[in-house]
């Protein structure tokens, strides 16, 4: 059971998914989960003991979608529900009032699903053949507008971990989304900057920011006909990289149908570079796009950012909000740039 | 040399310290810091190698600070500048606006000071005498005081990190400060959103918070007379602990002088209910006061928060700002109150 209980002192709502929870006790130091086997290994058959290897589907929840060659044939990517979702369809969406005026909460409304990248146990996404990358992008899009359709969801949230320390404990390549029934807070915030820098100058602000970032060349790590890879100017982490579209489109959900190749180029390319400059790092990487309803309006941007976790966040940055970064992004573009993937 | 960079997408300003880097190839997997010796060890004489330790004071910058029990006597508890500062004394303040609209740079003017909370180089604050955590305390007020004379830092944000997973690399216990020149978007959103609230009911609302906490006693871990430790209805992660004061008061700087020992008291049972109920768990403290000139107003109250690193925040919640808790906070609180910590 899960639900959604709101922070007076942010105007945050924080989910609660206590049957995702190991119990209080099993949280003590000595009993974190176990370790995923190192991504180091080369194991290119399927593991018994991994429930998205093929032959292993029996393990998951029901699939809820599939890209196959041919019908009953072998998949190629796999949807599957979250076996321990932090938000279910099946929950409730009601706000409740509690006795006490300050403690609010609703049901964990929502949707969490997990997107199986390929077969293969251990390669890596930046390994993949473009067209592997390009079905992905392609699924992805998929679950989103399908999802969308249930109009008590108002973001879906599409993200990927990658390695133990960007928290994620299975190794098999995989994606995941989640829907959720409010709009975060973060996404307000950055949809209010944004609109107020429309309605004050007529002009979608990450458009702008990333025209600026090409005019100066220094952050732009690599880019194509219609998509664009940036370090920004004010990252917050070592290494933060952003890949924009060059035409304004508001919603992932809206990308045309033949974008996806050059984004899946792009994207390759990207993490490549990632991998083999700061030797396979810890990564989010997650889409970044509007709520329900916002679609047409011309004053967000989606675009995908990815965050090597190079750097733990400690006392100042939970307190502050603020951010350290100790290397400049036109340094880390620098450095990025020179690295050869092209082997 | 550390400079600010505003982000115009989320309004931050982000701290960029290269002083404190690694160079970027030094940022690779393979190439992460030495990890500090196990705090298992039970070592109480100095540690050679360790800069916080008697003995070795030539290995930390001049000292700022130091509370002896008589003068040239050795000391109790040492203040040092950071030897890597976020932020410094020394850098501008000037706000400069680059050749592009939207790059906005400003000096990385400010403070970065260490506090060494023992001469004993394992000693973990829980287990301090109390009269040592009220000195402590009463040190980081002092330090917070002294630099709210200079008009150039408008918050001082205290913090302790304590084991690796909190961001640390050393283990001689200690606590940090840094002033900054800027006012934190987090503390801004809190403050606009008290001040809201105030201006609404006329009601503080953290002690309004706090007071419903202490009607239902459902998350109340321990408090005596002056002090309240609470584990928040709406906590962002597992075993989330607040230690408010009793009496309204916005600013940490100041308390008055005979609460140091209530406050030691609570503090040194709350570390040692986590230290013994989750073993010794890594977790980050810190201290949320007013920004300078907002002493005097009603609307927030300073208050301590513990946030034990069991879980790390993966592509979900950096994408959406939004936390997954997997452990109710009155589980959690139930918890603690079992665990025996008067021997």
């Amino acid at each position: 059971m899960s639900i959604l209980r709101f922070d007076p002192t942010t105007n945050d709502w924080v989910i609660f998914a206590p049957s995702r929870a190991r119990r209080p006790h099993e949280l003590r130091q000595g009993a974190r989960p176990d370790k995923p086997t190192s991504l180091g290994d080369t194991t290119s058959e399927s593991v018994p003991t991994c429930p998205f290897c093929p032959d292993n589907e029996r393990y998951t929840p029901t699939e809820i979608f599939s890209v196959r060659d041919f019908p009953q044939g072998p998949w190629t990517i796999r949807v599957v529900p979250n076996k321990f979702p932090a938000l279910r369809i099946e929950e409730g969406n009601d706000s409740v009032e509690e006795a006490h005026r300050f403690f609010r909460h609703r049901g964990g409304c929502g949707a969490h699903e997990v997107i199986i990248e390929t077969p293969r146990h251990d390669v890596f996404l930046g390994h993949q053949p473009v067209e592997q990358v390009e079905l992905l992008l392609q699924t992805m899009q998929s679950r989103f507008n399908d999802l969308l359709r249930d109009s008590r969801f108002q973001t879906i949230v599409l993200f990927k971990n990658h390695g133990e320390a960007a928290g994620t404990s299975l190794q098999h390549p995989h994606c995941q989304l989640i829907a959720t029934p409010v709009v975060p807070r973060l996404m307000r915030l950055k949809l209010a900057v944004a609109t107020d820098y429309f309605d004050m100058t007529g002009h979608c602000l990450y458009c702008m920011l990333r025209d600026e970032e090409l005019s100066t060349e220094r952050r732009v790590l690599v880019s194509n006909n219609d998509f664009v890879a940036i370090l920004p100017y004010a990252s917050h982490s070592p290494f933060e990289t952003w890949i924009l579209p060059r035409h304004h489109q508001s919603s992932f959900g809206d990308l045309d149908g033949w974008r996806f190749r050059p984004l899946a180029e792009l994207l390759r390319i990207v993490l490549l570079k990632l991998y083999v400059g700061l030797e396979n790092p810890a990564f989010n990487l997650t889409i970044n796009s509007v709520p329900r309803g916002d679609e047409d309006k011309t004053y967000f941007l989606w675009h995908i950012e990815i965050t090597p976790r190079l750097s733990t966040p400690a006392g100042f940055e939970l307190g502050s909000g603020m951010s350290i970064n100790t290397v400049l992004p036109e340094e880390a573009a620098e450095f990025l740039r020179d690295v050869d993937v092209s082997g």
